[in-house]
Parts: structure tokens; C-alpha cells; sequence
């Protein structure tokens, strides 16, 4: 029977996706999502949307959406490419950029999908243990065709300084794929360096600070070259309709995704005062997550315990992450309850 | 530049689909997209979905769908696989089934996916070429690794025999994944097979009898190991919230589909009639085109004075298929219009 499945795909295990759970009393905060709705202006969008026009394919190309995110980045469309999610977008940069006998490197710990890509590519993985605080150590004579960075990281939240970005995107001989998943909630961005250098992706998703996770759209931004080679390999028609439609209202609206971002920093800095003051050791976050190391007993008895009382956040059981916790910053409410959990439990020893 | 871009993507060409007007006037007969909208219930769920509930990840699994897709098939979810359109499940199949030494086959002509699909994964092609009348040709001694056949087929409308597919089947010694696209409009299926062999897939999409192009659905059924292969590799989050939402009420809705279907059947009869009548030679459709020749001049002409006139029609240049034309099947005014504008053009000289 596995004789029909690839070797490759048959040894691997695959990507293992935070907890979605059912039950609506469970305080969420595994999987950073926004607590906040998306704009109106997306239900706006989904409530004019003719079921009718359905029937008919979408735009291949997205060129309406493109053009929108070329104007907000001062691009051309031509530099723009929307996916079926940053997920689908880092699939195809793996496709893209890497022969058979290639290296895909990223940095350890950081997205837990990248080493999955390279199983599924069957080509080197290249992962580079981060320094003891989760800082960058890049060595010079590090190679590989291409480089997933995720800054400010996952799940460390910490951003790395633009300089040494950009010193290493200027010398690196590969594609390097800046995943700005959660720059939204950092205090700056590489999105130049995308139009400036030949070699380099930056990646943002509409999934955090659009507050749009279940709609799945990410965009990439880059050089003409690269940006036609992700099209060229893309599923004919991989962003459907109502989520080209429902993203241009998103993105139409800057000013509600600013505020947003607002509420999530001035709640993040509430928690980590918080926690904190509670002797957890908090790292500088730039994103809309804490990684935090409790004070005394072990991170996985606290993921456990506050699971008992319905508070969900990420536990990465295994090799460094195991004594941290990654926490989605909720609403200031769901936070309270959080830091009330902690101290009842600790209270009770 | 180029160096940064794999070398077999920077070879290819990459897949052309059928272009899609902007302008209402257009008669649009070239995409094979329903000319009827999609079931009452999708705009419905549509209506009644919660633009907050965006903030939060799809079901990565999309279970309550592929539990719909089970039970219309007598199946268990776990030979279910859902997809970003049939599109990404071929992708997918490409990926899962094919080794780096491996070979993709299909027909010639069939879906022009196929060879992009091979080209992509930079696999050997192995395309078989039809008889005569592109009827079925297969050697006994032929080989690959995935076999990709479409039936009916497009873009010639021609359902194979199910005991020959069963026999294939039976003794094709890697993948078989039967592209039913266009099956509802057909006169057998071959669903069984999927669940009988444990090297059989079955591919249905929404694209075509359910009305939804542009919603971008299609599933997959089959054994559970070649299922879970499926899911071992699919992006994260493949199918968004509106789409998982939106298919289940399409498929619950089988009494409209079945409805949907009869008219374009209905149609279909009489354009055959009016064809056949003005000396056209048409193939039997089993499915929602027709693939036609010309009873004078070249397919070409007739391709570009349709277009003058605001009737757009599918035309696949050079080869063997250069000779035809593929229509698809609208209402009864649009097919109205079309057999006017060739009588006219006919007359014309």
C-alpha cells in the first residue's frame, strides 16, 4: 500500500496546527489571533457580494487586491503576489527557489512549518540554533538557496535589529523570505528592503492584524523576477472571490487595523507588567504574543492547569521551548483573567 | 537574477486559463462555469455568517464538510480530502505520489494542468495520445507513477467506459486519480472505484454542476492511506472559514444541483441538434461543453468571429486540437445567440 506514497511524504509527520477548540468558554490564546472583529467594511463586503457571481471563476491574478497592496507599499503590481494565506506563499517560495539538492534554512526555535516544508521538498533542512536569549547568530560562511526569517520571531515575539537584516539579506547568496507575520505590532519593518534588494520576500498576512485568520490571505512583495516565478507554479485560481473582495475592504481601511494594533500594544504592556510583577520572565515583545518563562515549577504543569480552567495558550513540548509558554494577547479582560488564574495558582502552590 | 529561481520553474511556461472578460455583453461560452447561479442556500449562508467569526482559524480539517462529502458517498470522512479547488488536490496528488525520478501520465488532449503539473515537480510527462476519434488508447505496457485521467473528458466531452477505467484500474500499478469534473452531467460514475481500489482517487469539484467557479471547492475521495498522504502535505489552514461554510450548504442542497444539471442537459440536447443540423461535427458530451468541428473553415476564423461578435468561445491552438472548438453549455438564449451568429456568418460566407 505505502508504496504508492512518496518516501519522502511517507516518513514525515507533517504540520501540527495549534488547538481550535469548540467550546466558547475556552479563553483562546494559542493561536494569535486577533480578540477583535475584523472592519465593518468586511462585513460590508461579504453582505454585497452577489451569490450569483459565484458561478464564474475569480481574477487568476488578484489584480484589483494587488493593486491595492502595491499602492499601500509603493509598489507595482508586478512586485505583488497574493496567496491562499502566508502558507501557501512559503509553500511555493520552497518550490520555487530551491533545486532537488538544495538547503532551505530558518532560524531554531521559529515557525515549526519550515522544517515541514523542507520534508515535503525532500531537500536540506538548514536550521540555526538561536543564541541562548533567542538572538540572532548567523555565521559567515552559513549557506542555503533560500532563508524563511520570521522577525519579530515566532514564538520568541522578538524583532531583530533592520541593520543586521539587511547586512545579511546584502550578503546572502540565496532568496531570503522575511515573514512579517507580526510586524504590525513592531516598532518598524523591512518592507524596503523587499524593492531593494533582488533576493529578498517580505511576507505579511492579513491573519493577525487584520484580525482575518479564517480568510486566508497572505501577500508577498519583491522583485519582479521572483514574484513571476511564485506565479507561474500557483494553483490557477488560488484566491477565491469573496476573499479577494473581502481583503481589499480589509485593507482598505488602514485606519481600523492602526487602532487595533493600538488596543493589542497597550494590553501587551498591562500583561507583561503583570506577569512580571509576578517574577516571570517576559521577553521584549514586538509582536501581539509574550513568550514568557514562569517563575517556578515547570511550563508544562502551568499550560496544563490553566487548560483545567479553560484558558488555552501554546506549550512547544521538546528541546528549548519546553520551559516557556507563548501567549496570544486577548482582550484586556481575557488578560486579567489570565494573570487572576496564575496567581490563584500560585497562591495555592 | 535568474540563478536565485529553480532551474526547471525558470523553463516553464506555467498554465494559461481561459480568459475571463470584464465586459457584461460578453457571451461567455469558453470557461465551462454554470450559466445558473448557485443553490439559494449558499446566499444564505453567506448572509448568515458572522464577519467576526473571521478573526478565528478555519477547522484545518474542515470536518463538518468532508463529513457532508462521506455521507453522499457512502464514505468515512477519513476518505475524504478537501481542497482550495480540484486544482490544489492535483497540486497535492502531484506531490504525494510521484517520486523526484518518477513520471506523471494522462491523455492527450486532456486537462492542460496535467503537463504544468509535471513540469512544476520537474518529473518526466507522459502524456498517451488518443485514437483518431480520442477514444480510448491505452498499451498494456504503459507506466508511471500517477496516472491523471479525466471523465469525461475535456475538452472533448467524451466519457470512457467505466469496465475499461475499472480494468486500468486493476492493473495500473501506481496512482489513479479519475478527474470526475464534469461527472453530474454524465451518465455513470465511477465513485465506487475510489473506495474498491486502494491506488484509486476520485476528484469532484463545485466548480461546474454546483455553480461555484469562484468559490474554489473540490474534493477528493479514496483509500485512508492515500488520503492521509493528502493531508500529511496540504497547507495549514487550505480551505477558508466562507468556503467551508458556503460548500456545505451547496452540498446539502443535491435536489438544486440535480435541477441545475437537467436544464443544462436539456440545452445541451437541442444545441447538438442545431449543430449537427449546419453540418457541425459534435462529439457525445457527457458533461457541461461540447467540443465541436467546424463544417467549413478554420476553427481558428470561426473562434475570432464569434469574438468580434461578443461571443467568446474556448480555442486551443495547435496540434491535433486546433481543428476544434470547445463550448461551453449556457442558457437556451445564450445558445440561441450562438447558433444565430454562426448561421449568420454561415450565410455571410
Amino acid at each position: 500500500m505505502s508504496s504508492y506514497i512518496k518516501k519522502s511524504v511517507a516518513a514525515m509527520q507533517g504540520y501540527t496546527p495549534g488547538e481550535q477548540p469548540t467550546d466558547p468558554r475556552v479563553i483562546k490564546l494559542n493561536t494569535n489571533e486577533s480578540p477583535y472583529p475584523p472592519s465593518p467594511a468586511v462585513g460590508k463586503a461579504l453582505q454585497s457580494l452577489k451569490a450569483e457571481t459565484l458561478r464564474l471563476y475569480p481574477d487568476p491574478v488578484s489584480l484589483a487586491l494587488r493593486r491595492k497592496i502595491a499602492a499601500l507599499h509603493g509598489a507595482t503590481p508586478d512586485n505583488v503576489f497574493v496567496g491562499n494565506g502566508s502558507d501557501e506563499t512559503l509553500a511555493l517560495c520552497s518550490r520555487a527557489f530551491v533545486e532537488d539538492n538544495g538547503a532551505i534554512g530558518y532560524f531554531e526555535p521559529s515557525y515549526s512549518l519550515y522544517p515541514v516544508l523542507a520534508q515535503i521538498r525532500a531537500v536540506t533542512a538548514r536550521p540555526l540554533e538561536l543564541g541562548s536569549e533567542f538572538e540572532w547568530a548567523m555565521p559567515a560562511d552559513y549557506q542555503a538557496n533560500l532563508f524563511f526569517m520570521t522577525t519579530p520571531n515566532a514564538p520568541t515575539g522578538i524583532q531583530y535589529h533592520k541593520a543586521l537584516v539587511c547586512a545579511f539579506c546584502a550578503r546572502f547568496k540565496g532568496v531570503v523570505v522575511l515573514d512579517e507575520a507580526y510586524v504590525d505590532f513592531a516598532r518598524e519593518n523591512c518592507m524596503d528592503l523587499a524593492l531593494e534588494y533582488n533576493n529578498v520576500l517580505v511576507l505579511r498576512t492579513l491573519s493577525k492584524s487584520y484580525a482575518l485568520a479564517g480568510l486566508r490571505l497572505g501577500y508577498v512583495v519583491g522583485s519582479v523576477p521572483l514574484i513571476a516565478a511564485l506565479f507561474k507554479i500557483k494553483d490557477s485560481y488560488n484566491v477565491d472571490r469573496i476573499t479577494q473582495a473581502a481583503a481589499l475592504a480589509a485593507l482598505s481601511d488602514q485606519a481600523y487595523m492602526r487602532n487595533l494594533v493600538e488596543r493589542i500594544k497597550t494590553t501587551r504592556r498591562q500583561t507583561i507588567a503583570d506577569l512580571e510583577r509576578m517574577g516571570f520572565c517576559v521577553f521584549p515583545s514586538e509582536s501581539n504574543f509574550l513568550w514568557v518563562k514562569p517563575p517556578r515549577g515547570s511550563a508544562a504543569d502551568l499550560y496544563r492547569r490553566l487548560r483545567e480552567r479553560n484558558i488555552l495558550v501554546r506549550y512547544f513540548p521538546g528541546g528549548r521551548t519546553q520551559d516557556y509558554l507563548r501567549i496570544t494577547i486577548g482582550t484586556d479582560e481575557q488578560m486579567r483573567a489570565l494573570t487572576d488564574a496564575i496567581r490563584t495558582l500560585a497562591e495555592a502552590g
